[in-house]
């Protein structure tokens, strides 16, 4: 049974079960708060969130220069369901008051479920077991359902519920922190809250964004139960009382709606008749058609690992929560804490190209398809953001971003990482490359990697023969604005070299027209793409035999980490940026990283001198970075490393090693667990020529699974001990290659590796 | 006569006229701004400023980052003691009403006191001539005088003055400009406001940095005239009436002494104090004595041109200017707009030192000295800056400050510029050369060169063999954190060099123990700093022929200036930082400017053909700019260029050619007005060996001549055409070298050109 628990109840862990045990499902997340409300002091957020639904901050500069962005987008915290007070025989449920007998929390993956099991003693001495199950429903994605169930033990008596629904929220904000209190948290506004026949009806507006949300409410009883309701201000109370009998149950199941402008040309009368007809069907309806899709989520994405039941516990929690957090529209994408939290508030990065694309284009290629085509929705703001920053022409993908423009607030690690349309780019080449979807390319992909490439064209400029993109900021935040940064060069030549690439399939295709015409391109530029993308500077040392991760990083002091207390760390909490700049000290992967991406621009010997050099430089502060570590290690055959990293990369977010998972979960990282496997030990690639797998099995382990997709064909790869099984699960048969050797995977295919 | 004019009353000149017209003395600075009150919708700055008396704001950021400054310091804009209402007759008196017959302001430059003179008729046909005199006066810095005179020239009756002391003031704020509105601009609060006897006392503290300001203000009538006083809240107003004859002046005028709590232990006592001392006398007391300065001052400073008027004028504006502008105290220096403007808050920059410090070394050595003296004096704060940017050691002092801490919100071109401390370290080793005074040395200088040459080690490195400082900006601030600037690593050479050199002069003199003793100096660090300083590495690029300003400079895109379309000056203004990071494009003089000060660094030809490179990539966006080309035009033989420099560099605030005059003159164009002509055309530098002088005269010129304090002596240096005459003023015959050729200056020397 796919499930994480955690037993045992600890105010200092509220806010990390805020985020763990949240309920999402790509549209709609809703943190795990306590119903009853947290004791005071703890820290909570209690939060429930629309992916994409924002409201606009101005960025405060101390020193404002041209081009810097005025506003930011923030996700928005919205209208509180989660209260549901109780009474028991007149004695108010507080885990600070009377005995907690059992408390354990988890999430049912196989269920789509998240669950609070209580049993308490009253200071009076009345015993009651209370379960509440919380579902964002993947059937219904404005649904939330949350169930309070209560069983007298030891009395029969009075059980009184109050549910509340509460429009005057807050975003969160630490009042001990100055740069967060002076800005207000206060981002939505209730226009109307009141009683609609049966239902709670509460619709509000962002304070800027001029967004409309509306949440509607209703109540199913149990026979025996009476409901009154009450409007207060911005509050609606149900009151629901029970003459309950000893071990039998009473359950207050609320049916939660939320609907948003952004998707509803009326939100309010959406959000009553989306609740009208999901309040006519039973929880369990609701239950077995969750646990319907999540049979068919976990049958195609599964990966298992036979022998460490921890590793696949975190890998499960991974898959699960990316699949829970993924937008499924054009208009949302994968937030960097899904929808767990406001860390990152709500924004898009980079994480969701190189993280977690990978994940769902193997598995669940329509989601993929969908982040891919939101790059394509918010292609007019990046053409915008190039305009600002000095481009003639071509697209500059926002560093961080809601609905397309830059949110970010410091440019030296916000705009300046070019590299991010190289990556989006990037995305769409390996989703070409793994469906061969070229009416998705004829759409949207040309146009994606023509306007990349013509940021780059405009970016960079030649020197003796070679193109060089000076003033830009790798994936490694501990070097900024340099020339020629590895990872950034390769990513570019990559897309320029494939905007041409597709224009030219297209036309083989006889489906170039519109592209062609839209964009104006002509055959002069077509070739200019290929001169530069083959000539792109890739800085090569060679005293050291390694890829220079920039022009001048290696000429830079040295640092040896070994000497740096570990209280320094992260460095970025503890040294000023120049000093970080000034040092060869990285917070993440970054040649390593274009390694793995660009595996064929670098032979193995470069690379695992490469990988020597820079993994003493690298501090691994960003949450990103290990897991690129891993899928190396493991491809350059040293598999304890290989390991090392990847349990460090899949304990992150359940042992909270970075102590701020409950600001939300990091699905980065989560990507990053299922490319340790798939990508490391499977060694996974998409490339020109096909797919691409260099399993290796770690010692410890008796083997391990996973499924894809490709080019219509689904496989399941099996890796035991010296010998790699694949077997066509759906489609036609299909050639992969091993290690370099080409396989025909028709039925069962056994390889010996 | 020395003077500046403006006839004619132009509504949109006031802003400017507040600034060109204001009265300083080095402490006190008061805006020329209209006593009866500025037109509706008309730009004013109602501005009274202390140098160095500041208040504390925040500074906010979109991400704040570790060692970014919280808190900036601002100057304080004071108590408002300009308003004089007049009325004629019962008639109000405005610009606006009635008819202005004749306008005239004007700076008295030999006199020391600024002037408004209007003949007005009243709408009801009353003529008069009003003529109101201003002086902060240079004997008392705590003392501003105001004469206003009138003199019914058609009538006899009643003329009423009303003067106001207001306590009710804020700093300037644009309410259109949402980054200024948002931070309040009320700095200064009254905390009594009383008549004292027969004075108004308004005692006043900031709001965050917790200083105490008094204003105490006398009025002196005429016979006849009736005064009478009342407090209204935070303003005090006093109102005299005379029966005035025809043709006959009555005149009011007030003392104003302004005190503040970082100079005296009392200011309010001080205040009332100093004010009842200086009332006793009669204003044409303080006049004379204002005049008896002024004409030392000149005699001492005064340069002169034959042959150009308009350019004689700006050089007597530039020199008075700075005269007004230079603190007096270890705790105050030269703000970027002296006295005369909130624009830039009242801070100090590198301006002090590399565009101002020369004209006082050369003629006023005391004030050259007390700016070293402040520079010594927040040490402490440049020691904590350091640590901040993660040194362990050393010295980096603040790119904008008041009283040490850094005030940059902006590090790249803010804290990043660490050439800073090699210019305070250039200023201390100009100081020692040109006075030999080495008791000061001992005091604070080696203290400073020492400090800031650990600056340099701890934050260079070697590789093979050279020393490297990497993640620094140069002085061109569209070229931001870069590795190996020219001018950073030459300023640094100098300042590790002469650290170990000061340390054996004292060492010679039997003066070195006390502050080896404070440093724990070592004969192997003192060995160290002369290694690092003599390896410094300095960018050449041998295929131009040319230092390049950085490691990379060279090797950036090129652009041709000429193709950019004037409105788009200054490009901070247009274009992102990061494309002009990306371009081969120059804010400033940079390595022209090292040329300049560092010039035994290079040989003429490489000067030359650095020069001609430089310039085609210089917008002189930056005010510091054309002075430096137009010193090396002139010391590269290029006399039209040097004349065209000089003029750009004379008419900026005259004729306002970076239109932003009304925000504060800009005193470093200022002290670039002397240098053009010192260090220009009469090719003036300070070395090891002595004095060198080059002079040159351009062709338009009959001659000019300046006056220079060196070693003890006064010399009086004229050129004419083919022929330079030096005379000794005062001291010992000294030599001096003229185009390279030893001279023994007694009484008059003339040399052959």
């Amino acid at each position: 049974m796919k499930a994480i628990r955690s037993k045992g109840f600890d105010p200092a862990r509220i806010g990390w079960e805020e985020s763990i045990f949240h309920t999402a499902n790509g549209y709609l997340g809703v943190r795990a708060s306590l119903e009853e409300g947290a004791p005071e002091n703890a820290f909570t957020v209690r939060g429930t969130y629309i992916n994409a639904l924002y409201d606009i901050k101005d960025i405060k500069y101390g020193e404002k220069l041209y081009g810097f962005p005025e506003t930011a987008q923030g996700i928005v915290n919205l209208t509180d369901v989660q209260t549901v007070r109780l009474w028991v025989d007149g004695e108010f449920f507080s885990l600070t008051e009377g005995e907690i007998l059992k408390y354990e929390r988890e999430v049912r993956m196989d269920k789509g479920f998240s669950q609070r099991s209580i049993t308490w003693r009253s200071p009076n001495g009345k015993e009651v077991q209370i379960r509440v199950r919380r579902m964002a429903s993947l059937n219904q994605r404005e649904l939330f359902i949350l169930s309070y169930r209560v069983r007298p033990l030891n009395f029969e008596g009075e059980i009184v519920l109050e549910g509340e629904e509460n429009g005057n929220v807050e975003n969160f904000s630490n009042p001990d922190d100055p740069r967060v209190s002076a800005e207000s948290p206060k981002h939505l506004f209730v226009q109307e809250a009141r009683r609609v026949d049966d239902a709670t009806l509460i619709v509000s507006t962002t304070g800027r964004s001029d967004l409309t949300v509306a949440c509607a409410v209703k109540y199913r009883l149990d026979e025996g139960g009476e409901a009154t309701s009450r409007v207060d201000g911005e509050r609606v109370l149900t009151r629901v009382t029970y003459l309950a009998e000893q071990d039998e149950d009473v359950t207050l199941t609320k049916y939660c709606v939320f609907t948003d402008s952004r998707r509803e040309a009326d939100p309010r009368a959406a959000a009553l008749g989306i609740l009208n007809e999901a309040a006519e069907l039973d929880p369990e309806y609701w239950m077995i058609r969750q646990q319907e899709k999540l049979d068919r989520f976990w049958e195609e994405s599964r990966v298992t690992v036979d022998g460490d039941k921890k590793l696949q516990a975190s890998l499960d929690y991974s898959l699960y929560t990316l699949f829970c957090s993924a937008g499924r529209d054009e208009i949302s994408n994968v937030p960097a804490k899904g929808l767990s939290g406001e860390g990152y508030e709500g924004h898009y990065f980079w994480d969701s190209e190189i993280y977690i694309f990978p994940f769902f284009l193997l598995t669940n290629p329509d989601i993929a398809k969908n982040m891919l085509a939101y790059r394509h929705h918010i292609l007019p703001e990046a053409r915008e953001h190039a305009k600002t920053m000095g481009h003639e022409k071509g697209a500059l993908y926002a560093w961080r971003t809601i609905s397309g423009s830059e949110c970010s607030g410091y440019y030296p690690s916000g705009s300046a990482q070019y590299h991010l349309s190289g990556d989006v780019a990037h995305s769409f080449i390996q989703y070409y490359l793994a469906t061969g979807d070229i009416a998705f390319m004829r759409d949207k992909g040309a146009e994606v990697l023509v306007e990349t490439a013509r940021l780059f064209m405009d970016a960079g400029h030649w020197v003796d023969g070679a193109f060089h993109l000076d003033c830009v900021t790798g994936p490694d935040e501990y070097t900024c604005i340099v020339n020629n940064n590895f990872y950034t060069n390769a990513a570019a030549g990559q897309n320029l070299l494939w905007a041409t690439k597709i224009i030219l399939d297209l036309r083989k295709a006889g489906m170039a027209d519109e592209v062609t015409e839209k964009l104006a391109i002509t055959d002069v530029e077509l070739m200019a793409f290929v001169d530069a993308g083959e000539n792109m500077l890739l800085p090569y040392d060679s005293l050291r035999g390694i890829h220079a991760q920039d022009d001048s990083f290696l000429k830079k002091t040295p640092v040896d980490l070994a000497y740096i207390p570990e209280e320094n760390f992260p460095l970025l909490m503890h040294c000023h940026p120049l000093w970080l700049y000034r040092h060869q000290v990285c917070k993440q992967a970054d040649t390593v990283l274009a390694h793995y991406l660009f595996e064929d621009l670098a032979d193995e010997d470069i690379m695992r001198r490469s990988y020597d050099y820079y993994e003493k430089c690298t501090t691994h502060d960003s949450s990103l970075s290990t897991c690129v570590f891993s899928i190396m290690a493991a491809k350059l055959g040293d598999m304890d490393k290989a390991m090392d990293y990847f349990r460090r990369t899949a304990t992150l977010d359940l042992d909270d090693t970075h102590g701020n998972t409950r600001d939300g979960i990091h699905t980065a990282n989560m990507g990053g667990v299922y490319l340790g496997i798939v990508a490391g030990f499977g060694g996974l690639r998409i490339k020109e020529d096909g797919l691409h797998l260099s399993p290796r099995l770690p010692e410890k382990w008796d083997g391990y699974s996973f499924t894809v997709k490709h080019m219509g064909a689904t496989i399941n790869i099996q890796v035991r001990k010296n010998r790699c099984t694949l077997e066509l699960l759906n489609g036609e048969p299909v050639t992969v290659f091993i290690s370099g050797k080409k396989v025909k995977v028709k039925d069962k295919t056994k390889v010996d590796l």
